[in-house]
């Protein structure tokens, strides 16, 4: 039996997280947070239909009270006795910028929401996480964010520039997550859940969300603590871009 | 006949790089930057000696005002008549760190100055640097900064993870300068200057302050559209660890 947190679940990705995890019998509770005061329709109609295994957390990942109070709502919950096990860090910006250029205040917030919350939300999570058994943080990153792979020319005409910055620095966080809390057994890891067609990716992007979702998941059961550390691909059969396996910071 | 504007040219590093220009004749102008409203005395002693090349020019590279006041006190200078040809963004800042573990309050302050405001600096003075014949942009960034490197160990016991989370971002932000800027001629390029026996660095640091300066004049002087978009080392003859070239994001 594995229990999730997943920041972000008003829509798109972390929406259709929390779905998918719905059908899966193995999910045994479901922390599904976002920023609203209650659920959105969505989460609330899978709410309804879940068994008691999905439970709303208002959870504003720019407020420290708001994550504190978090932490103390999903501790004293009845399925969160064993701790948490899986942690996925979902809930991000992206802004769209003039003529692809960094616009500072895109910069400020991108880096505000995708990088020193997650931090703050992870930092916070880490003693229900070291109650649980599996001990994962799944930080969802992007191939916008290999600093590798932009420097190439992949995606440079892509004009979200403060995402892609923002995405490069919660890489190495994860990373310096992964180095401190591998004695204690974590897998910390960043995640491309690819280019979806949530409000987020548009209509232009590559893959469903419900494809993107279910890879996620895939990768996130099949992970061991040998991905602690990287940065990875989610595999999609048949599909060129997506193969799986590491990619370049 | 090269001109050059530096920032945090109080102490260490962007000091000693002033101090190796004005022995370099064909340093026309160096337009020495600083926090404070006046020059430190080292700087002031440099700026007495440089028989009017080396001019300071308060900057706290936090404000917007100061930036906006510096970038006009440079337009209007006889000395900036050809615009600007050389930005090093050198002003940063490092935090010690408890256990090695992210401080929410050092890792916001590292991505506002190490990231965010050298964004700032950058654009606003882009239209100097446009009339300027090198168009260059080096952004002082650090092996600590490469997740390839910190991911594989090395250097992973520093202290220091906001400053590695700020200085990756600062990787991907000089890329996309680097993409923005290519087709008006520039080159930008992150540069490491090693780790030096600054105030920053402390006395365990592997090389002088004198010598690292020097390579870093040399790389830049070296550096042509070829490093746009690159991540490079200072070369150190005869040390194993600074072998010039490209260093791995």
């Amino acid at each position: 039996m594995v229990s999730y947190l997943i920041t972000g679940c008003s829509r798109g990705l972390g929406l259709e997280l929390v779905k998918q995890l719905v059908k899966d019998e193995s999910a045994s509770a479901i922390f599904a947070t976002a920023r609203s005061a209650g659920p959105s329709l969505d989460l609330e109609r899978l709410i309804t239909t879940s068994n008691g295994r999905v439970h709303f957390v208002q959870l504003d990942i720019s407020s420290d009270d708001s994550i504190s109070a978090a932490v103390a709502k999903v501790s004293s919950h009845p399925n969160a006795r064993n701790g948490l096990d899986v942690l996925i860090n979902n809930a991000g910006i992206q802004f769209t910028e003039d003529d692809n250029k960094i616009n500072s205040q895109a910069l400020q917030d991108s880096l505000s929401i995708n990088v020193l919350s997650v931090h703050k939300v992870s930092n916070a999570f880490i003693p229900l996480l070291l109650q649980g058994s599996l001990k994962k943080i799944v930080n969802l990153s992007s191939k916008m964010g290999s600093i590798s792979i932009i420097a190439a020319g992949i995606g440079a005409d892509r004009p979200t520039p403060s995402y892609k910055v923002s995405k490069a620095a919660l890489n190495m966080l994860t990373v310096q997550y992964a180095l401190e809390l591998s004695a204690d057994g974590f897998t910390v890891f960043a995640l491309s859940p690819g280019w979806l067609k949530t409000e987020m990716g548009g209509e232009g992007a590559h893959l469903s969300t419900e494809v993107g979702a279910q890879q996620v998941l895939n990768t996130i059961r099949e992970s061991d603590i040998t991905f602690n550390g990287s940065f990875r691909d989610i595999a999609v059969p048949g599909h060129d871009y997506y193969r799986g396996g590491i990619v370049p910071w």
